[in-house]
């Protein structure tokens, strides 16, 4: 018996989220349908973050108890994914810890956030940028980001129907960065309240469309109320892109498989 | 009665083509469908280059007599595309000479090809990247190019059913680049063959995973035999981006909509 956990990829744009539900596909259903194949009874998965519709992964983690010992651990990627619809796959299988907990156990976990700035959509980017209608100015971006780096109550950009009992959340990196026609918000952080990341990536595009003043970005942190903050920006452009654990639940280099091909780390 | 240039982008992913046929959604005619609309008749288009199924553009031109002259010139994209389906997009409208044609007066071509080197597939890029199991050699691949750049007869290339009376071409630009983790082709022709830049990414891709020498690639291309080159790699990885023409067609500063957006010149 061996907790393996997985990283993942997948393109959410035809999978109503993360988590199993009664109506419509789910990436938590797709993969438990090959685990429990593979397995001949039915497997759980816990992951790290359940994704709303829409949202990519490029380094979603997810774990659960095996007893096919009989299988390599560097054959499993390859056997999961031979099972597996194009739109999900798993980059990486290694063997951690029997008490691994990917949901409570990450330390960090890392999104992207895709802007598209271009008077008409660009039809192969539909699905994984927001397009806007105007050039947001990085340096003004940037500067915005000063104000979610650190310790703060995130209240004002947490959706409703979240389930914490906190909203103070620490943030260790926020940045904003050009790559070909894009603009791309890298975001690090403790943990993440629902919708935060697309909150405050509304509330930042939202600041830049409408010329607001920079020092109003901490008044709207400040004021702990989402009233304050703009809308939330679509789900296309969101990756969930790696979640860290501490090193002790870590794999060793000999059980990884597939290093160096997706954006996953190991603490 | 004006003649109308448009720039067009599509996701050739979910489209039978470029070229209307009894069978399949293609892209002319969608694009007809929508213009037929606008103008009450049937309309017609003539495109630069007429991509097969799966392949993509960034820079497509396509042209079409209008008697609508009451719509302003920089709002026939927003008209159109009112009409049309997310994947294809026209970027730009632009009034042209009454004798242009966007096939036979092309003077340069440019396409790009994605190569994503990757153990697993990942979801996002399936549509749009060609997944090989190594990582080719760039300074390898590019060494190729110098047998591509020039006026060459490029029959080894050619796929069966091509309809030209030669097989010589002129190439101004070929080269491999690096960017995020894929490995682009850009090459730049008067014209080019059908199938030809996949022959040519599939023949170098080929080269790379079999360690052939890069000697026996002009040996390849002299031989005029398409027995001799590689398999064409496949249509996904493939973009149209960008059609050149005389300056005397073009369009005038004034009549151009959406300038900066696409991927198009005018020359």
């Amino acid at each position: 018996m061996r907790t393996i956990k997985l990283t993942i990829a997948y393109d959410g744009t035809d999978f109503n989220g993360w988590q199993s539900q009664p109506k419509g596909r789910t990436i938590q259903q797709t993969l438990e349908g090959a685990l429990s194949r593979i397995h001949d009874r039915d497997i759980s998965v816990v992951a790290a973050g359940r994704t709303d519709a829409g949202v990519h992964a490029t380094g979603q983690v997810a774990a659960f108890r095996s007893d096919r010992d009989s299988i390599p651990i560097d054959r499993f990627a390859h056997a999961i994914n031979s099972l597996l619809p194009l739109d999900v796959r798993v980059l990486r299988a290694e063997v951690v810890r029997d008490d691994f907990h990917a949901r409570f156990d990450a330390t960090c976990r890392t999104y992207e956030y895709h802007v598209l700035p271009a008077e008409h959509l660009h039809p192969t980017r539909r699905r994984y940028t927001w397009r806007v209608h105007f050039h947001p100015n990085i340096a003004r971006l940037n500067q915005m980001c000063l104000a979610v780096i650190g310790e703060h109550d995130f209240a004002s950009f947490a959706g409703t129907g979240g389930d914490t009992s906190t909203t103070i959340r620490r943030v260790y990196q926020a940045s904003w960065r050009a790559e070909r026609d894009e603009l791309i918000f890298h975001i690090a952080a403790s943990g993440f309240l629902w919708r935060m990341v697309r909150s405050l990536v509304g509330t930042m595009i939202g600041f830049e469309r409408d010329r607001t003043a920079l020092e109003q970005f901490e008044v709207v942190r400040d004021a702990c109320n989402r009233e304050a903050a703009g809308e939330s920006a679509p789900a296309r452009g969101l990756y969930l892109c790696r979640v860290e654990y501490p090193s002790e639940y870590g794999a060793t280099e000999g059980d990884r498989e597939g290093v160096g091909d997706g954006g996953g780390t190991t603490g």
